[in-house]
């Protein structure tokens, strides 16, 4: 049994990690040096297999649940719940090589370091990778760690339809990821997330980690505008109903607003589509979806509330008529102060001073945080770029994340308990975040 | 020879004018009522056999020339440049059974009516129908009325690639309809095309008649923004390059710019395309068309002017890029003042107050008056629909119009001289509207 000292001297291989890291980003690799490997498509099934092989080869008990989620396990010298760590290995369709899969090969580092050493740790350590996180085939986003914690049902995740219109549960089935693992999961010890920022906090102030206090809250809507189609040269303006008008406005409105309310409110408007989408046509309708974050729910309610007046009017002005979707709505998540100081002394013991940062994006770790004490590490994103191909961490910064995870995740699996902290959730009782996929 | 109190009381039979709009509207028919007869296909030749087989039967000498365009000459007591109408048969993919057929078959009824009285013009009376008006299949629209006029020469115009990989003159000889008579062809006495409106003006005013005076100028442009993808919640409002943003940042603005300049001016982006087009990630690039027109050159540049200077500086405040391109544009057309008095004496002879309004779409009318005096007739569009198998045109506002063409074709065919209007087009010489397909 290793002491004290010798687990706190042990150092992840970071050339190990970088180098397995860009031989994921080969699979499914697009031009600019980035990746697509949309959830449960054959470029996913690829990385998973990949992944999958990894963590057998270094001697993992690997598990797939019925959503898909995997799970690699390293025995400890007891039984109970492991000390979980992971993220996902879905991309964006314009993705970088870095965002979530950093999560994931680090958790895997460590196991290597720890089988490297000879060390067994008292609690088993895990490392999961959890399905579609990034919502960008199926909606909700973050949808296997749902799953595991329990806050949406497995046969309802199912029935999810794809932008391409394909069921969730048949393409899990296509690509062999339709485990027998049951959902909810098992609540672990403890949940550890190493991530890049994915946005420009840490970069732009040089620094190198981020213990993270917790996740913004996420509104995301989808209006569909229905309006008339007619000749964009015979019509005149006062009788048109012209939906890509109204969600030109809109979009416009969103900008705004977010400006009115301040940092940190962001809001987004990435999808818009017009049909007929033709030059001499006024669209008959316009689908567009609204992105809306804020770490203050009572402010992201205000926002919401703004919108859909301003919604309201300006179709009421224009003469069409407005259908609404709530594509997904989490309110803010706060993390488990013990684990923000675990990670912030950690850092510290590295010479590191970390920056306590909200999160920006979702992440896996505000679906654990439900079942167990959980917390996230950040690492800087060159220019804040993220699900774009010339997303960007040093090697350095890898290291220093994969370092301290590797430290934080031996404390936890060696602690005699995580005392409670006062205000903190009770695992398995917090108020889940609302779904309405 | 007929007295002119005679030829005054001439009437057409709208019952056989309206059965033949509904036998051709059953070739190439769709759901709902309308037709498909795209330019130079299958549909196209059927429509086009069927018309040519009536203007034999009712005797017009029929030529075919090098771009396709059919005209059926009725002869005079004297020789010379015929009294010309007519218009299209082609349609566009969801088109409906009275835009363009509704000019070519009133002149087939016009020349019916008069063999049936037995009446004997002093000029010939010709009916055509224009190769491709809609454009739909080949760009650039009104193709073959802009050849006929000299505007684009015969071999340019038979290598234009259609959307689906056609070369124009292997479809005009593959349909037989590669004819022998040269373009540009014989200028007119004069040109009177009977249209539907295609737009709401005259229906919602509850009047039959439009004496149209001439053609909204046209700006057609696409704008290709390029920012820069970025994380929908990670990324502050401040770092952003926002494609997405700035396409309904103009789009809005050409909105507010149109109601600035009031009417006749119209402006639509009817086309706006994203990338990547996802709910949580800052559009990368966005691409969108801005539609602009108004009958007068000079507000059309202004409009067109303070547009590029918006573009200019929301870009710039952003940190975009925006590419530019000229997908069409066409100066405003003047008709002959002479032949739009003559419609509008016409119809209040029938009782009925004629409008003066422009036409907002474009049509061979507009080619036709480069070379002699030319104008159209509108009847309303119910609901002002429009390329739409709903399009629909009451049959008592089809025999009023039919019956004003009748009279006023009579007019020009019959007077000596059609006489000079101070300030109207020399013919032949007037400037054509530019065009870049």
């Amino acid at each position: 049994m290793a002491t004290s000292a010798e687990l706190s001297a042990l150092r992840v291989d970071a050339g190990r990690l970088v180098g397995r890291l860009r031989e994921l980003g080969q699979v499914g690799a697009i031009e600019g040096g980035g990746c697509a490997r949309l959830a449960l498509t054959d470029a996913d099934r690829e990385g998973r297999d990949l992944v999958t092989m990894w963590m057998r080869d270094a001697g993992l008990d690997v598990t797939v649940d019925a959503i898909g989620n995997v799970v690699g396990t390293r025995p400890g010298r007891e039984g109970g719940p492991p000390v979980l760590c992971g993220s996902h290995v879905d991309t964006v369709a314009t993705g970088g090589i870095y965002d979530g899969n950093l999560g994931v090969l680090s958790g895997l580092e460590v196991v290597e370091t720890l089988n490297d050493a000879g060390v067994v740790t008292r609690r088993p350590i895990a490392v999961a990778f959890f399905t579609d996180e990034e919502g960008s085939r199926f909606a909700p986003d973050m949808l296997g760690s749902l799953v595991y914690a329990g806050g949406l049902g497995v046969e309802a995740a199912h029935d999810i339809i794809a932008i391409d219109g394909a069921r969730l549960g048949d393409e899990l089935e296509r690509i062999g990821y339709l485990g027998s693992s049951p959902c909810p999961g098992l609540a672990p010890h403890a949940y550890v997330e190493l991530h890049i920022e994915q946005g420009p906090v840490l970069d732009r102030a040089g620094e190198v980690i981020g213990a993270v206090t917790g996740i913004q809250g996420i509104s995301w809507q989808e209006l569909v505008i229905s309006g008339q189609a007619n000749h964009a040269g015979t019509t005149p303006m006062a009788y048109r109903h012209d939906a890509g008008f109204v969600a030109a406005s809109v979009a416009t409105f969103v900008r705004q607003m977010v400006s009115e309310i301040g940092p940190p409110q962001v809001g987004t408007v990435g999808r818009l589509v017009l049909h007929p989408d033709l030059v001499n046509v006024v669209a008959a309708k316009a689908t567009m979806t609204v992105d809306l974050r804020n770490t203050d729910e009572v402010v992201l309610q205000g926002a919401e509330k703004r919108l859909a007046d301003y919604v309201a009017e300006v179709a009421a002005t224009e003469g069409v008529e407005v259908g609404h979707r709530r594509l997904a709505r989490f309110e803010p998540v706060e993390f488990d102060p013990r684990v923000i100081s675990l990670v912030e002394q950690t850092a510290a013991s590295f010479g590191f001073t970390a920056r306590r940062l909200p999160a920006g994006a979702g992440h896996d770790a505000q679906m654990l945080a439900r079942m167990c004490p959980a917390g996230m590490i950040f690492v800087p994103s060159v220019g804040g770029v993220s699900h774009n191909p010339g997303e960007y961490t040093r090697p350095e910064h890898i290291a220093a994340g994969a370092n301290i995870l590797l430290q934080v995740l031996l404390r936890l699996a060696e602690e005699d308990q995580v005392p409670p902290v006062p205000g903190a959730p009770v695992p398995g009782a917090a108020d889940g975040p609302e779904v309405r996929p």
